[in-house]
């Protein structure tokens, strides 16, 4: 069942190693098919190099496993608050990516610094706020995402302009269009949280990039009249 | 003899240099069998690439020699002491890997600055003081052992939820319940002094995680109620 | 067409996945050939491990597309005027390197500091100014490399004794005697980058390398009394 | 004719690149034949790849080539004057390793900050002074090779106690028992500069490790009574 979205799940949860954002069995994948309403991901702790497609865990939106024989990945209820509250997304990866994680843990956001940051995100990646201790205490994986979503909604941020956070005292979150997607989301906010410590390191008082410059970059990428890349 | 336990301990040697943790021929893992009380290590100054199942030496508890006809790793007696005293370990992992020595070498402690630091130590990573001229001059490598045991007892660190070490002017120490299982600790301990590094870059004077936060992912992966990975 | 050309081309693309330079589909490597007045580019958008000899796209100089099915790099524009304005520079790369991203970020200009840079760059590497709104919103691309043309004439400087500039928010371009050489200059040039930023930590006020020096390993290596490498 | 030492040293040049100690075609090693007093050197300019057993140079102690059709390293004077100079080595590595290289631009001498140095080098790495412009436009490798020799004898450094230096705006330069034994070194003294790079910013005003704990780990691996590795 689901046998191409779960061969993009595999590789884009293979690419994440590739890349060099996870160690271990840190990190975790998962892609969307919207028509069934089925979400198909890594299964929790594994090792990478022994994922196969057979591992991945399907699920329904509520979290009912409905294919696999392992454990889905502890932080799958905070996908799932993704995919019903974003019904624009298709893949979200979870890292704990070295720089995006410096900034979560030192509780700042990171503002566009530049032309690679803009032709991925329109503006500030958000800092996700701290989660109470009774959050923690009960479905903490769950109020993860709920607090995901509510510092999208507050502040007016879409989800598909913005396809990143980063969690307060934990690690980014991305999503994309999809699976694949989400992970290279990872990989352009990884670069651009290594590339704003060199910044703030050179000019401490660094100014964003100029309106113009984002709208520009971002625009020319992923605005109506997109010329970046082959098109469709 | 031991040939389950060699070869965990070579593979475990060689997930060093694949994980980045060692050049030349810096680094030591060793495994032990609880029942027989027999050690098996690395041998001392053995390029990687050379290093097979026969080469590695296996010791009883005093450090007398029982196979293998190579010196033994020069930090042997070091890991004999935590095995004797901290008798819930497996196995031992030393390296001079890079982030975690600068933290040795400035004498700073690793305190728990985020969710990834949470997931593999239950607090701060302690700093195991200098040793005295006389315990350098004579059976170093077993007093560096003992002063690590000394700091853990003074402290009243349990040697499980605190896995890992700092030694002042050298580098680190971590053990776990398999030879494995303390490289793996290493490879945590690497990354969160590294991701430390950034995060006081960013915020010097930032706040260690909140302690409901430090106990739910410590427990939701080492607790009696774990729900991380794929249990037994 | 062009076949020996675009052979390089290829080459020079993939050379900088090599050497680290590019993630993903960033970065961008032409070539010319200054007999026949074309270009040969990279796709837009397309991976690295799918590029072919024929996926390259080749262009005149003002560029009409004259070989090749692909939509050639959003950034053709401005190789085209460095191509149309530098008449000895034979390849242009175009990369978001990290820490010659971070200089540009920061707006820094980076002063030769040591040999290495010497031994590439005549001279301080040049920080080209931000576009204004009106450049950024007609023409970008060409507005661009308009900018690095002004800033080498009003300066002064020539264009193949310093090989290379650094655009304000944006990224380095580089250029060289073919597409191969304006690689090496990319990795010359980020290497250089992260030298400064580490000499920078060590000591802010550092001076640049004294003038005897910087002819001398300039010189040895470019001059028409070069002894370094192999001779023609 | 010295085929064994030729593959050492071409072993040695292909070991700077696996260590990523050097990009490009920078960097360079020789090794000795005392018997013979005859070097072989890499070729100057030619890349890593295309080295052969057959592409070295060799030569005699006065720069006289014996053997081989390329023009030899451009550094090739540095190294025959510490040949000539310090009689015990028999091997010398030059590269501009990145770390190193800040701290030679920096004009900072790495102090020995743990024990990683301490099992290298007996003490502080020197920095040898800048070259005057009458020494650097007359026979400039050769007089760089003239003031690191004037720099350990004044400060009465032994140079198999201390194999490496840091050139005041240029890079380190490293020697050994042997060609390999001088690449080790280098990369030693590399790590050591980016572990000394991370201390400093954790404690800018950190000490020096105590003289006890140098010696002991310094002798206890290059002292007569040595007891890490396997002996002879």
């Amino acid at each position: 069942m689901l046998r191409d979205l779960k061969e993009e799940v595999l590789e884009a949860n293979l690419l994440l190693v590739k890349e060099g954002l996870v160690r271990l069995t840190w990190g975790n994948v998962s892609g969307i098919d919207r028509g069934r309403g089925l979400v198909a991901i890594k299964p929790s702790g594994v090792a990478y190099e022994d994922l196969t497609v057979d591992s991945l865990v399907v699920l329904d939106l509520d979290g009912q496993v409905v294919e696999g024989t392992l454990r889905p990945s502890s932080d799958t209820p905070t996908h799932l608050v993704l995919y019903r509250e974003f019904p624009e997304i298709g893949g979200v990866t979870h890292t704990h990516s070295v720089r995006a994680t410096m900034l979560s843990q030192a509780g700042v956001e990171l503002p566009c610094l530049g032309t690679t940051h803009a032709d991925h995100f329109f503006g500030t990646v958000p800092l996700v706020r701290e989660l109470t201790p009774e959050e923690v205490a009960e479905d903490y994986e769950t109020n993860t995402g709920r607090a995901i979503v509510e510092c999208f909604r507050k502040r007016g941020i879409a989800p598909m302009a913005m396809p990143a956070c980063l969690q307060r005292y934990h690690a980014p979150f991305t999503w994309g269009k999809s699976a694949l997607d989400s992970v290279r989301n990872s990989v352009a906010l990884e670069v651009c949280a290594e590339m704003a410590l060199g910044t703030w390191q050179l000019r401490p008082e660094v100014a964003p990039l100029p309106k113009h410059l984002l709208d520009k970059h971002y625009l020319r990428k992923h605005g109506p009249g997109a010329y970046y890349g082959q098109g469709k």
